[in-house]
């Protein structure tokens, strides 16, 4: 006598759930076994219409929710152990459910994150995912957001603002860049992607672990999420808004202009990493990056003080970031 | 520059959060102490209107929340370690959530499990509520659903269906008892308080863990879960509905009518454990019990055979139970 929710998670998510921890989704919780590791805890939900727009492919969707959770985890240096995942539905819908579950068992597999669990329950609302993943890491070692020091460099991974752009893009808020049609459309996918489906920098948790004195992700915008460190780290920092890293596609978009400069910045949906990094580990940290296939950027320095941090253009004179980041209410 | 979803979290639920794994809410991850336990993880959301109902008051809902999960690490035998709360909101309403976060607060307090992180975000749907809970059990301890055996005796905890008829009185769907006006009051109250409020039987979490062989808690009806635990064990069971322990109000109410009979064991929302604890434990699962002043109630026996499990009438007949659980989809 299986019931309709039964047969759903019988049908999409018990074949994901390999892991023993699991126990094939038969009971109502999942066992983490003990390993001497410490355990970080992650939560963070995406809600349609909101972190992702209704036409999103539901590929793109279930890699959303479980990386935003990924990246989470490697800002904390932490390796992934696994997720619980609730679902609330508006109806279970074959041809949602069938893609999303496939896509989100292959990217439990690639970042070695088992599906341990979850809840699907019926909503009249919009669909929402709530992903809550869990990491180790040896005792003591979770890097947190709020240990900057003065005189470490302020480093970021990948590319900035271009999920922002990519968001404009869907959204009709931007325009292509003015480039011969090919590349116009290769940049326009490139930015469109990178909103959709974020790159999660697991493959540097070691490194932060190892070498990074303070670290969390960038998920509201690269300027808000740095005051936000640095506020709760008790420092300031400068910042030379020339050396952030930009995409070609960001870079044809965005040129030289200020203001979309400033989009890029204050824009959200990055899940880069933002790591102060002592000086005496940096040669390490660059050079692990290297080793991880990861992309890693000296943007800035962190000093002293309380004020906010300051962003400086190519003459030295400070720019002014109205928006700094995402706010929900 | 706080945002309002920081101004919301430092206000509401920072106060919450007190125990040093979730780092006064201001990374984006807590960590729980490697402590040589395996861990237990569960997640269950609440959403308006389908797990609660809108005018429900927010203390009920925050309680409900965190004790619908509370429920089933007492069913692992689990002691709490901790939650994490993803809230999904419509508006930043004090009036909805000073209330809310103070009961939240004093349940965490209570069941010693402790606010450790989580991510509020805004919605244009329902309001959603998800838990996820982490419990402690020693190595190799948590205890089944899958692991009846024959021979087994089927215990519950509390009495069962009140949580039904309480939605009922609140839906119109069940009128009050013909009784003098006091105790229809007095009855209508307890079982409306017993749909709201779950009563999660943690305190019984020990014996559970030590007496009974297999568990898990009744949340989508005692005649559907039982047939779960059976089928996911792989044995057979038999039940006298006579002895399934009902509230003075449920029995007011039901009296002897066997469709009135069959809400009540096939009703949703009970949060009582149901156990299977082997005859050479049973008197010591019974005697823990009364030290934690938890009503328990041998109700049956586990067979052999992979039927659904029986249940007999007062006069030895069985009962066909139509409707045995509730379902999402």
């Amino acid at each position: 006598m299986p019931s309709g929710e039964d047969d759903l998670i019988a049908r999409y998510f018990k074949p994901l759930a390999t892991d023993p921890g699991a126990r094939g989704l038969v009971d109502d919780a999942a066992v983490l076994a003990a390993t001497g590791s410490d355990l970080v805890l992650t939560t963070d939900a995406i809600v349609e219409g909101v972190h992702y727009l209704p036409d999103d492919p539901p590929e793109a969707i279930a890699r959303k929710a479980l990386r935003v959770n990924l990246s989470d985890l490697a800002a904390k240096g932490a390796e992934p152990a696994g997720f619980l995942l609730t679902l609330a539905l508006r109806r279970a819908d074959e041809r949602f459910l069938a893609p999303f579950a496939a896509a989100l068992g292959e990217d439990a597999a690639t970042f070695r994150c088992p599906l341990l669990g979850g809840d699907t329950v019926s909503t009249p609302g919009p669909m929402m995912i709530s992903v809550t993943a869990l990491g180790r890491v040896p005792p003591g070692r979770m890097v947190a957001r709020d240990a900057l020091r003065p005189g470490d460099a302020i480093v970021v991974t990948g590319t900035i603002g271009d999920a922002a752009l990519g968001l404009d893009l869907l959204q009709g808020r931007a325009t292509s860049a003015n480039h011969a049609h090919d590349a116009v459309h290769a940049h326009d996918a490139f930015l469109i992607d990178r909103y959709r489906v974020p790159q999660p920098r697991s493959a540097l948790a070691a490194a932060v672990r190892d070498y990074a004195g303070a670290a969390m992700d960038v998920s509201d915008g690269l300027a808000g999420d740095l005051a936000k460190m640095c506020a709760a780290s008790g420092v300031t920092g400068i910042v030379r808004a020339a050396a952030v890293p930009l995409s070609d596609a960001a870079r044809a978009i965005a040129g030289t202009d200020e203001s979309k400069l400033a989009r890029l910045l204050s824009g959200g949906d990055d899940y880069e990493l933002l790591c102060g990094v002592a000086q005496n580990n940096l040669d390490q940290f660059l050079a692990a990056a290297q080793r991880s296939d990861v992309q890693v950027t000296v943007i800035g320095v962190v000093e002293q003080g309380t004020a906010p941090p300051r962003w400086l253009d190519q003459n030295a004179r400070e720019i002014s970031l109205k928006t700094l980041s995402f706010s929900h209410f």
